[in-house]
């Protein structure tokens, strides 16, 4: 199976767990909604892709934390759009879930993703218990407070947002919980890997920011302009949209540099190139230019 | 130390993980606000009482588990006043945290206590990984879909609410995983304390119930009536005053029964009367009759 059929297989393990007879079922179908069909998968793929440059592949381990980092993000997301924040309509091309159902489905939603998130590693490592205190420190300390995702909107909510926090916490954090969570899950020492998240991360977040602001709604399946239109910090505020480009393509190549040793490097190295690729393609890189 | 300088102190140990230098500073004081000062701590109690009938006392393991269940009750009732559902502007005689932060920092707070509560478990059985599952899963089942808190909540955006299912969803799960949680972090065989968490759950949530119906304001530290000013289903609805107060008494009756025959069985049992008399005391009684 090619990954994005491991992903949707490990999403579909987990979330069937709560669309069963006894859950209340516009919360079932919302959950399902959130969750189904999936965006780009980078987090996961990333995931998997790094377990299997340390040697793990059909490994049920990492399958599940590759699952429970994309539901994190879902979970993330889901908030993220609600009324309060960016009341943003439409995600993935279609109604976001406060839109669908409505709002308070939409934060109930949020919660159980993040619960489920939990809730499948532990259920996954039942078997395999001493290595689920790291996997589980990972994926936490990636979406909570101090420093993961939480705390990155919550420097939203702050009179001046210190960037480098902001950017590390919203998106970084849980691109290092990718690449060590691969590692811990394939029971390799993540030690190595964090680099390669922490570098992901940030590019992939100036590669929103570019997108935001000079690719179509079209091309995005969301609404475009909304970090000015929200007057969010920016990677284009702070270095100019040729200056972000540049920075994004030196993330890209420290990524690259940073996979250590091992057996399955160059495959990951390779798969690196092709994320650049899709994140910045040819003709955004031109309009940028 | 008694229980209650105990849960203070694991409270304490869990929320200082939050509140440090680069946590962004409104969150972690928002954060520090919802738990601080609790409130009767009746699960974290439930669950100490559980561990230590079982042997276990001056456990870090049995701490952590219920200053987590603790976190987790506090991360529902920050969600659960937001305005999309009860709109609740006083919670434990001041400002509930949306109205003393504002509604992102508050929707962001519960998302942190919940991330918040399973990493601290997730720390404290660091060097006991082999029970770690089983916390894990208690924990999650009850603050999840289908059958925990999130359901719970859930169930009140449906058009027709099954009150058994709606009561053990929203209050009676986090009970059990109290008890069950407290058996599993002394290392016990958790399922003789399954039933105790169930009627002790549903005997709680009968006498907020009747509170909410015959208590003032200055007797429960924040407004009355809410119930029925929200059209939420009820067990005066559905029993009576009367009704609600003879299942109230039958619920105890049994939760002090099921207590399993153990070296802290007779100091459990007392403490469950004490505590049934705390939740309906008899001027409560008396103003029922």
């Amino acid at each position: 199976m090619d990954s994005a059929s491991v992903i949707e297989q490990a999403l579909e393990t987990a979330v069937s767990s709560c669309d069963v007879l006894g859950c209340p079922p516009r919360l079932a179908a919302a959950i399902r909604y959130a969750v189904f069909p999936g965006g780009a998968w980078v987090r996961p793929k990333l995931c998997l892709a790094v377990a299997a440059a340390c040697g793990a592949r059909h490994s049920p381990l990492v399958e599940a934390t590759a699952a429970s980092i994309e539901l994190l993000h879902c979970a993330s997301l889901v908030h993220d759009d609600l009324p309060c924040f960016d009341d943003a309509a439409v995600r993935r091309n279609r109604p976001s879930v406060h839109r669908a159902f409505d709002e308070r489905i939409a934060l109930l939603v949020g919660d159980a993703l993040i619960v489920l998130a939990l809730q499948n590693v532990a259920r996954a490592f039942a078997d395999h218990p001493e290595s689920l205190p790291g996997v589980m420190l990972a994926l936490t300390r990636a979406v909570g407070a101090p420093v993961g995702i939480v705390a990155g909107q919550a420097w939203e909510c702050e009179a001046s947002t210190p960037l480098e926090e902001y950017r590390r916490s919203k998106t970084g954090a849980l691109f290092i919980a990718a690449t060590v969570g691969g590692a811990l899950a394939a029971q390799s020492d993540p030690t190595a890997w964090r680099i390669l998240g922490d570098r992901l991360g940030e590019a992939y977040q100036i590669a929103d920011d570019v997108r935001d602001a000079i690719a179509t709604e079209a091309e995005l399946g969301k609404p475009v302009g909304r970090d000015a239109a929200l007057g969010r910090p920016t990677a284009l505020g702070e270095f100019g949209i040729g200056g972000a480009v540049a920075r994004f393509e030196l993330l890209i190549a420290e990524a690259i540099d940073s996979v250590p040793a091992c057996a399955g490097a160059e495959p990951l190295r390779e798969l690196l190139r092709q994320e650049a690729r899709r994140l910045l393609p040819e003709s955004l890189l031109q309009r940028a230019a």
